[in-house]
């Protein structure tokens, strides 16, 4: 099968990167088309990021020679489009947030599908926010989209902010075994590849950590809601339950977002071993479908009193799957664990490859 | 006034260390008494002390020429007693808990006050845990503690745990102004001196942090009921509210502990500004006693959105003072904020200290 | 004594803050204007550097009821001198080299003494380059600069680059004491502050180095010849020895930058023991004069093998003196050790008062 | 082909870890034994290593069921070897130097071959010290060692200290293509994995730098030294040149050592070009070899002005490539340059592979 030519929008910058280095031996994508900001356009990739490549691993070396374009440009991406080098693009644009969201549009007007990582449209309304995992029937709202926007072939799906996807993920597979999950307090300790780059400077994380996240606590208290969402006649509306309260932290990591979750189940209230049971045992459409990013358990589960830990966490099973522990009773509510994804993989680039591997799978990437 | 000599036990330990430093120029304590393992015994405290030195600033050079006595040998420090070398000792000890709490009993019953910083006596009933600012008049205890083990002289006082301090006083001067506070969910980001030297390896928290500490969390919840307890005839008797579920994390800091708090009231139910004002205008007994090592004011409130953080504020008022900030309401329960003190000063030898002169300043030390 | 009135250039960024800060209770100057970039114009100082402040220790209340004014607008000093606000200026402008050089001569020519911590006049063949216990004659160049530019009061004085503090005062000891030094390769390990803020991105530096610090290299190796340089009619000729060789790395460090440096001596070469001599009695101007920010002894010697460390001794006598260790022979040249300065104090803000103390004792700075 | 048993000795140790985990997918070689301290004796490596596993990597699960064995107990090895289990040993031994070479000679003389790590043999005359890619010739001591100790199947080979890995073979280039290097002095800043677990306290290494490593000048100095000796009758003549001087540093780094490298040539002085040119094309008997731990090319240059640095180019081709950089002419001596090797693949454990794989290839290990 011919591998499926895509674009990278930001493709420099720090998410752009893990992008790129994902792609780089893709069974079904292969990057062909890359954009950035007008001071790297016409450039070639390999040039244009030389001395701004955070990653420990590297790319293609076709992808090198790859000449950036402007990502404002959006007539470039349909030029590629027609030759056979874009048929789709992943989003990882550091601008404005309404620049972002005006842009993403124009790329979905002109017939162009954007899977995106950026938080500008997480709330439109007939704009789905996917975690494969949990969410995946919320790509039905794609044909609302069109219809409402007048589109034929383009579209734009999102997923969420990095923060959550470490508990997200066992937050869901508890619903999903038919309990209620009625309030969250959450501590996050987050990595500073999460600011991208030059991102957070160090003056402010060595011997210091950070007790804040400029809107982060926000998306983390409500985009959980939106996915958990039902899918209406105009689009998705966002559930009631459960209520989160967040406190996010910067810390000294690279890569790695830690969370500290307490939870209060409303009605019946399983032991920790049937949660345990229920987080080994979970699966969910990636799994099924079997796409090649996914990981193969989504829940890893430490059984070590001190895990999970971002530096040996972190990279379970690729960066794919998530990691908890000391699962244990709370004081105050009914249970607290740690919980840990990788923020640029699971929680950013990885997670946008999984939704287009979910699109593909179900016919809206061709 | 002639300074009161004092003895440090566990004096080349970390907190033993920071008792020293502390101790340097103070105006009613003077340091005339060491003791560590026998292994340090028979050594000059510079010599001993010289390549596991911790702290950037120094101690006076009297204390150098001091010889190392064996921490085990009662007898030594009685002997100093009598030659006028030790009315009382801090015990920076840091052997197992129950020899700990067997020494501790023996220099107390051989006459020589104990002010701890360990965890041995913190649930021993006629002990007094003290955090000055919050429960002064707990030092009835004393006389009571006297009675039961018929020792005339001689006493044992606690302080806690270092992981509590940055939001017990904050805690404290809600209920002093008559707001009940029924549970409490938070997470600790802890330094790495609070386990002392060699302590964490930095293996476990370069581009790491840890989720664990053993014993913290249990402390961090049973403790502050202790220091909020009431006396009884034979001894104190723990209260039973807040209730309080703890997360306890290392991150790789230094010096100063983080808190995440969220806190539910009972009852009414304060406004954001009045609690403002009633943490800005706390004051406790040390304040009004006018203690040496008092903070001018225990509770300093940060305004910027991301304070406090324990490089810029774990020095307030040389280490005494607590930093709050990020006052906000909580989507949970009624409020959050972040909460921060330095471990091991207002956290251990600056703690302990203080409640030195708290005893003194009530006539318990002469 | 009325307190000199002095001004800040650049007084919100790193170095201005250490100066703000170290001025708070001097005893000869008294920060009275402030200026920094036009957007900070026409704020009060406590206002513009909130939350941007980076510095544990705090200033004294006044300064931050100064009004900033624009550094690029020299009448707005001038119009401060007037009002006797202003006598002269202490410059951490942070702007492009060729502005700062032209900001620095304005100020200079309309009577304003410039006691600068920045690159601009370092070669500038009639502008002082200062380490006070080193050079302290260079002074003397001062009236043929004001000869050779038709100045009346205003003058330049500038410091060396933050690198070279630590192990030049060691060096010029040993010159002082008869010897002669032809070669030295030198690895220098650099904190983050001498980079700014927000300077070095912490993806650079946590869990891992960086072997380059752009122009320092270069500043490291010519500096040191100026300052050993001698006084001719039109300014100061550069010494053409030692030859320096050096390797400039950045660290996850906050302050202090050390030197491991290798000597290798021309004629006769002095004993261990004897360096160790030179360095422990030497002293300089600074303590002759009894300056007020005069360490006490410019060099501190450790006998520990594994000092000095940044964290344990840059704050040696308040940040002003060097520590140096592990001296012993070199298998290459003749001896090695390490060596250590506070670079945001002795390297930049607390070198930069000690010249201007010594201006001042010899009548510049009236 | 079937693969051959393996031992690894100090299997639960950080280097032993390492060992473990990249022989779990090797082609010639299979863990099949395992030994450590007698306290592990009898479990399962698994669970002696569940909280001990300091790497994000994993292992092969039958090598978690292997029961370890005590790896004081020759006849426990050599009982492994009767079943077929054991053809020879890696030795991660970390016990006192003493201890560790008696014991890797009593395994030896039991006829057990041993690939060590450890620095107890590394001057014993007639064991060969391998860089595979530099002293390949070397393993011909091995049976003038058999003859000495009248061992017919067991021998012993050993590596050297991880400090130098990152120079010497680009240094053996330059001598290989017919330069003479006369001196060389070098600054490291070395990982904190080379110390092992729990090795270096996070208070040393948290916003500070140690400049003082014990034993590792030494061992950088001199180790070299026998790398590029002479075979003779009785076993390895250390070579003369180059005079090395080193100043090591421990820096907060997992993994990775830095050199700074200034270096002075006798007689002809390559070109910068021609030393790029032939540190590109230089490979040695791995590569030759086609050994399947071997790096493609041994060196890699890189171009970026600030690189290497050591968590981007650590992993360089698995960990088993150095990595360079910054090659410019010194001021002092000819040039100098920044290299880089990962400590605890390429410096102890997978360079300890690499040279099993020469071994066999060479047939002294069937």
């Amino acid at each position: 099968m011919a591998k499926i030519p895509v674009g990278v929008l930001g493709a420099t910058g720090m998410v752009g990167q893990q992008y790129i280095a994902l792609l780089s031996d893709h069974p079904w994508f292969e990057t062909r088309y890359v954009a950035a900001s007008p001071r790297s356009a016409g450039k070639k990739y390999a040039c244009a990021s030389a001395g701004r490549w955070h990653l420990p691993q590297t790319y293609s070396p076709p992808v090198g020679e790859l000449v950036l374009e402007d990502a404002n440009d959006v007539s470039k991406a349909l030029d590629a489009a027609k030759r056979g080098d874009c048929a789709f693009v992943f989003s990882a644009l550091e601008m404005g947030k309404e620049e972002t969201a005006r842009l993403e549009l124009a790329y979905a007007a002109a017939g162009i599908p954007v899977v995106s990582n950026a938080s500008a449209h997480r709330w439109t309304e007939d704009v789905p926010m996917l975690i494969a995992e949990i969410n995946p029937q919320h790509t039905d709202v794609i044909p609302i989209q069109r219809k409402n926007r007048g589109w034929d072939k383009g579209f734009i799906a999102v997923k969420p902010n990095c923060s959550i996807q470490s508990y997200m993920i066992p937050l869901y597979a508890l619903l999903k075994a038919g309990y209620t999950i009625d309030r969250i307090i959450v501590s996050t300790l987050q990595a500073v590849s999460g600011a991208g780059y030059p991102g957070v400077p160090s003056l402010n994380v060595i011997d210091n950590v950070v007790p804040y996240i400029g809107g982060e606590e926000e998306k983390t208290e409500r985009e959980p809601l939106k996915i958990l969402g039902a899918l209406r006649d105009r689009g998705i509306e966002a559930a009631s339950a459960p209520r989160i309260s967040a406190h996010c932290n910067r810390v000294p990591v690279i890569n790695g977002h830690t969370a500290c979750v307490s939870m209060e189940f409303g009605g019946k209230k399983p032991s920790i071993e049937e949660i345990k049971h229920i987080w080994a045992s979970f699966t969910g459409a990636p799994q099924e479908l079997d796409l090649p990013t996914a990981p193969r358990r989504p829940i890893h589960i430490r059984g070590e009193e001190d895990r999970p830990q971002p530096r040996k966490d972190r990279d379970a099973d690729k960066g794919m799957a998530v990691t908890v522990g000391r699962l244990r009773p709370c004081q105050v509510f009914d249970i607290r664990f740690a919980a840990l994804s990788h923020n640029t993989i699971r929680g950013a680039a990885g997670g946008g490859i999984l939704n287009a591997e979910l699109l593909k799978a179900k016919g809206f990437l061709d």
